[in-house]
């Protein structure tokens, strides 16, 4: 059976303007694979709410789960929950369950729930709240699609939340070997072997160190024992 | 006017499993920012040509210009030249000048240019060629889509010959004050300091550094004296 199958959605202006370097994507990538769930697309968008709300309603049917990242913050651009609701026609206030979160929060430190923290507990109706170990404010859960912090520190915290509710699938297991001829070389024999072994991907992925090509071919599956073979093979092609 | 609108298409199954961490967007989204090129949105999808080529139709057809990184190289998966000739309706094979930017280079070495290698002069019959300094192998254009390695320092080098074709825009100049207060603190003068500038987007990241929490709250605009002054009555909220 096939894996299930998840998109992720980035938002905000900081990535796209090349401010800000993402790095939840690469990080949810990893916790993915190791867990068999396929991360098939990645959308990063800015903070417009008819794009946002568009990319979702198009990732959410698309894809078996969909996790967003960014946006539900206090400020004025923090606008992700309200297109989350407008996305799935739900509608959208402060929440009794997540400002009861919030004021215990703040009234640790003695810092006022004043309306700007307050925004962060604006949730849709139909939403479930995602615990956030490290700074309170919730994220949630509607329909197929996992509303996230983005910063990253928060956003960990959140995909720890999240993970030991999803169905995984067979982990995909790789194992990469190391070629230092030019991929021109490699090509021709790596080819063939993907013909021979359909079930499993192969990459070819150069690099260039002093002045000399290599490559780092990365074997994936599920079947360990058939991986194995797969880079033996490679292996006393250039050996 | 506004300003001229890009989008990026990242290709490859090694960025959605983790394996890499893609470094092009977070360039390419600079380098478009210093010349007043909107980046709008980018898109990540693996090595499924269906997938490949309805992504670069739809970014095509919806932004001024497209930037494509990865699958050009000789490997069974370097996929990317014939999804782009499907997607616009060209004929693909070995193209002559492609092949002799190819022989030139590869003779110097007394390399053999193979079948593999050969792969490498694939392009679509109208597209243009771009010029690859680190490798020889080219990038092409297609329509308003610039084909590029998904390697850094080659796709570097590409950007570095496409930029000057762009007609720019006005230069995003962005300033960034830091306030150590949480951001719920911020929220409220942010939010009514953007209603007062509608021509400016502020965004705010917070951080939290030795158990304080503070936040960088960056102008961004066109208009650097405009820009000066929102920033100075920021200031004087938060002195």
């Amino acid at each position: 059976m096939a894996n299930p199958t998840a998109a992720m959605l980035v938002i905000g202006d900081e990535i796209l303007s090349g401010r800000t370097r993402d790095a939840n994507m690469h990080y949810l990538a990893g916790q993915l694979t190791e867990i068999g769930v396929d991360l098939k697309e990645v959308q990063i968008v800015g903070d417009e709410p008819g794009t946002i709300v568009a990319a979702v309603q198009g990732l959410s049917s698309r894809f078996g789960v969909v996790f967003t990242s960014g946006g539900i913050g206090p400020t004025h651009d923090d606008i992700t929950a309200d297109c989350m609701a407008a996305a799935f026609d739900q509608t959208i206030d402060v929440r009794d369950d997540a400002r009861a979160i919030l004021a215990t929060h703040y009234a640790k430190s003695g810092t006022e729930l004043n309306t700007a923290r307050l925004r962060m507990a604006r949730i849709p109706q139909g939403a479930t709240l995602i615990d956030n170990p490290v700074s309170a404010a919730p994220g949630f859960t509607v329909k197929n699609v996992h509303v996230m912090a983005g910063v990253p520190s928060v956003f960990q915290a959140m995909v720890a939340s999240v993970l030991p509710t999803l169905t995984g699938g067979e982990p995909l297991i790789s194992q990469t070997v190391t070629i230092h001829r030019g991929e021109g070389d490699i090509a021709g024999p790596l080819g063939a072997l993907a013909l021979a072994y359909p079930t499993l991907s192969m990459g070819s992925y150069p690099f260039q160190r002093d002045g000399k090509y290599g490559a780092h071919i990365v074997v994936r599956g599920t079947d360990v024992q058939m991986i194995d073979e797969a880079i033996a093979k490679l292996e006393a092609v250039f050996a």
